[in-house]
């Protein structure tokens, strides 16, 4: 009995597609027999059809094609393609690598887990190119095992300073490629204490290991590197990127990780961020330092991803001028077009750190010069802890589409980090992950779909929530239309429950200082991270339009001046953007106040419902999975009452403004 | 070299007595030489005197008086009294006890110490009977190391769950022995893992050994217990004072520890509180609780210290009827006169927790028929961490001498826990203290006059704040009066302005959650500890008054009825009683928002005069000594400036009211 969940690589019994003759035989072409890639499609392919429908296909191989030469984005996307069509004779899945023809098995067992007809999916034939050539997941995991904003126990990677492979890594390596992830950074990005030995002999065997499993799912590994890796281990005084001592002992530390780990792709770099050390010590450029390590990486075909997440956190609550919303755009825009070709700058989705509700990073759509990826977060971090369900499909949705007039045509968010904007040499999308050791993975089963649709997201940005919703069901839960359909019911307005109940108008913050579950109102306000709604008796907000900190500035015209204005911006930002009366009336006709008290009380009311829509489900789901969520409601449900009772509370309390509706406020 | 300070036993060289030929022959009456606690008074007589004079007094022996009988508190004390006079031929140090020699010793000591004149301290004889039967510390060290609100590093009793005994152990009980301290308890009231283990063979050995050592300085070894110990340890399934199983076992169980560790004095217990286990789980009440153990202790002479901290602390915040101020004497009061002989109530000097300012415990003065003890804290959990000066004997004097109308004379605090009052068996003062193994004891050094003076005054009660600072400086710093002065400048005035800068007229709180140092106005607000300030755009204050939860009819009159009254009732305590107006005026003639900046700006500022008088004293003080107090006064400078700050943009951004004076609120 394995101690975890097999979620959507399970394949458990289907129904459909049982008579279909196209699936007698499967012919793949493209890539030879021998790749050790294709080895594992064809074991997913067989066990996969054995265990859903009692077949056992023929798997023949056609030709093999030129092998695409990867040397960037572009050319990894083309290798990555996969085509599905039925031929008279076999269902063939063509492809111009291993990786592509994985990719073709996964969306095949896919169809069949989901019942779908297989004779009409691929009756005109299905071509599929990854949106996106890097589809990243970043762990934050710390080698003593613990996860830093880790809600499903501990890491499967580490235990007592010690990297793990067994069971779990594979059946980890299948499940993630399933859904098309390509690229994982296997230790935390605050790289302390032990992990800064991850470069050194001591674990050069096992991440050899590590690195090969994945590469024969077609995952690239990455590390988060110290950058005073030249002090901690390299017993120099000095991190400074232009030091020629510190370069020299770089260029031998990278000629032996490289040698040691064959596989390794590169790194993940958190500099100068939250107390990291990083080249702002030496008075020198993010992009000298990101620059040196490229420089040094590039020979063995290494990139360094470079975290864009640097701002004063030390500000002064009382200094209304510093505007942590600024910093990412102040420090890195001016060096655009200074970061060399294998450097790729990881941008979060928002200015902040992962709210329920941010404007996109004007990073996204300002740089134009730079390869630029997308960081979002599944670890529910700011979204419930997995306790309270919160699909973020949709957030990422309207991330990916937000439009930056950065250009006349393609100028979306998808469009910039697909690489083709701008001709980035490197691109993609990364995910701050949401899995332990837990048996079901994920803590709330539920929080399963955020890893099911991130991975499915990155891979084709056009795929609806929706879509990727039921796929989550039909796959890991149950066929049944019913069921489906309800718990879809439940995925899909839940980031917007979350929302009401929590932070408005995209105020953010107001959460429990250190841990950011729980509501704390003024947690942070009176704090050091740049985190402020500023409420007083008349109004709330923080004034970043021209006549304040001018981060509305940093958009590109239109989306500049629709920030700017309290009258133009959209209401779910507008806090965001503008210090407000209590008394403004938003475009919902609503004041704001009013507004605060409606959402908190509706938000609650809300999550009540999808927690009895949940109760309707027992005995019809499996009932480990049932109980999971049903537990998990009930401390959900608690959360949503306090942050409902303390938000309208707070607000009632100090603008003395009572709600029109005369429910019961504290 | 010592890893740790000598403090007031240090006895460094003294210019005074060197011509006082009343210093050449010391006799000592009343015990016989052969009492451990006599030779240990001898040893520290000669070499005292010879360290601060250069002086080898000739000792000799007087007549052996008949010993008391101790078995009350009141036989104690008399044990314990000790007169000191001139003879023709000697200077005369008369006692009923070994103890009572070595406290008439360490009187003398301190005399020349402080280079006060032997002979005019002397000339008229004086007679010292403690004010209380037990002077007592808590600990609040748990086995690993660590210390429960501990500022000054780990303990000196534990290291990785072992018992250290060592030169440090021996010069901690003369150093409190020094000051008047005749009762120990070595680990904390949260008795955890294991520190269950305490009464079992483990840790027998060590124990009695410590005991013996303690003996020897006239100090009784106390333990925390754990109440479920019958569960933890004993196997058993049950913890219900009433089971005649649970029984066996605590008589099997302390015949065994008081066999092993013959010193053994009694058990301090925390129970039904906070989580810990208790007889609330089964039904019964704490007189239940308490009365098990202490009939079972009664036979080896031993006392069980029960501590009436017990109160809801899963209070919804919502619920306004709910009074945890009340709890306290709602438990205790209806078994006034069910607790036995050899029980002792250990009771908080107010009703909440050790705040800034508080009203006294009702229980003071309510109980009649239950002995009692005055439970501090010394331990500056809420007054400033030993970061911020605070020097709490003022408010300990306060305390003491509140009236508590119980009968009518002899009714204030001091004389109530004295055992006068009402002729009670056992009674006292125990502080939780604030010792750790850093250098100098306490962190701050200055945190040093908390520990000299808990000791002193609860040894004599008459004693003034100005006194005892006095002494600590003269005893530990420096001998010149300009500089005595100035420090006792600075400790005199702390406490008034600690509260000054934090949480104003009572309402207490508004702390860091957890941590409890810094400002957090809303901190606790919304949270399930009872601890609310309950402020909102129009007011603010706990309606403790007969039209709200009532706490105020708890007291005797005539306080009831000057605590109900928002008229009557003192400024400095008036949120803690009533919910007012932020325009309600006060005694002072202030609103109570005027108070509230006016305060905050002025506490600031005292403390930054505080900091200043302290640099004047570079070059005047041991460098050491200096550097420590200037270190923690820049970080109470910080912290002073948070609170000022906070507190004033808090109040003023909810209540709109400016500061008359036009100060910079942010």
């Amino acid at each position: 009995m394995k101690n975890y969940a097999d979620l959507w690589v399970g394949y458990g019994e289907r129904k459909a597609n049982r008579d279909c003759e196209h699936l007698k035989k499967i012919r793949l072409s493209g890539a030879p027999e021998s790749d050790c890639i294709v080895k594992n499609a064809v074991k997913e392919l067989k066990n996969g059809m054995k265990a859903m429908l009692d077949a056992e296909p023929e798997i023949v191989f056609g030709e093999a094609a030129a092998p695409v030469a990867v040397t960037d984005g572009k050319s990894l996307r083309e290798s990555e393609e996969y085509r599905i069509t039925i031929c008279d004779d076999a269902l063939s899945l063509e492809a111009r690598s291993g990786a592509g023809i994985l990719y073709a098995s996964f969306d095949l067992l896919r169809t069949v887990a989901c019942e779908r007809d297989v004779r009409k999916a691929y009756a005109e034939g299905k071509t599929v190119r990854p949106s996106n050539p890097l589809r990243m997941l970043n762990h934050w995991d710390n080698m003593d095992g613990s996860i830093e904003r880790g809600y499903s126990g501990e890491s499967f990677f580490y235990v007592d300073n010690e990297i793990v492979i067994d069971e779990r890594t594979r059946d980890y390596a299948r499940m993630i490629a399933a859904v098309g992830i390509n690229a994982v950074v296997i230790n935390n990005v605050n790289v302390k204490q032990a992990a800064s030995l991850m470069i050194t002999d001591r674990y050069f065997d096992k991440l050899a290991e590590l690195g090969r499993i994945f590469a024969e799912y077609g995952i690239r590994l990455f590390l988060s590197l110290n950058y005073a890796s030249s002090i901690e281990i390299g017993g120099l005084d000095s991190a400074d990127p232009l030091d020629e001592n510190v370069i020299a002992w770089w260029k031998e530390k990278m000629a032996e990780v490289f040698g040691k780990i064959p596989t390794l792709a590169g790194f993940l770099v958190k500099a100068d961020s939250e107390g990291r050390p990083g080249p702002f010590t030496y008075g020198r450029t993010q992009a000298d330092g990101a620059n040196m390590l490229a420089d040094i990486v590039k020979e063995y075909g290494g990139i360094i991803i470079w975290r864009c997440f640097v701002y004063n956190c030390r500000q002064d609550w009382r200094d209304r001028k510093t505007d942590r919303a600024r910093a990412g755009y102040d420090n890195f825009m001016p060096m655009d077009g200074d970061y060399h070709d294998n450097v790729i700058l990881q941008i979060k989705n928002g200015p902040m750190d992962f709210q329920i509700r941010e404007p996109v990073s004007p990073l996204l759509g300002g740089l134009r010069r730079t390869n630029q990826m997308l960081e979002v977060q599944i670890a529910q971090e700011y979204t419930g802890h997995q306790i309270d369900v919160c699909y973020l499909i949709p957030e990422f949705k309207e991330i990916l589409g937000f439009k930056t007039y950065c250009s006349e045509s393609r100028d979306t968010v998808a469009d910039i980090v697909s690489g083709e904007t701008f001709g980035s040499r490197y691109s993609g999308i990364a995910a701050v992950t949401n899995t332990g050791n837990d048996f079901n993975w994920t803590g709330n089963y539920l929080a399963g779909a955020n890893l099911f649709g991130f991975g499915r997201l990155s891979f084709d940005t056009e795929l609806s929530a929706e879509q990727i919703a039921e796929e989550f069901v039909r796959m890991t839960i149950s066929q049944d239309d019913e069921v489906v359909r309800t718990i879809v019911g439940i995925l899909l307005p839940s980031r917007e429950i979350y929302e009401k109940y929590t932070s408005p108008l995209g105020i953010g913050w107001m959460v429990t200082p250190a841990t950011h579950y729980g509501c704390s109102v003024d947690g942070y306000e009176y704090d050091r991270w740049g985190t402020y709604h500023r409420a007083d008796h008349l109004g709330i907000g923080v004034d970043r339009s021209d006549k304040g900190t001018g981060y509305a500035l940093q958009y590109n015209e239109p989306n500049a001046s629709i920030y700017n204005s309290p009258e133009k911006c959209p209401d779910e930002l507008v806090l965001f953007f503008h210090h407000l009366p209590y008394t403004h009336k938003l475009h919902s006709g609503k004041t704001v106040i009013q507004h605060i008290y409606d959402t908190h009380f509706e938000g609650l009311e809300e999550a009540r419902k999808l927690a009895e829509t949940w109760d309707a489900l027992k005995g019809k789901v499996d009932d480990a999975i049932f109980d999971n969520v049903r537990e998990r409601f009930e401390r959900q449900l608690f959360n949503a009452r306090e942050w409902c009772d303390q938000v309208n509370s707070y607000f009632f309390r100090k603008s003395a403004i009572p709600d029109e509706k005369g429910r019961q406020i504290w």
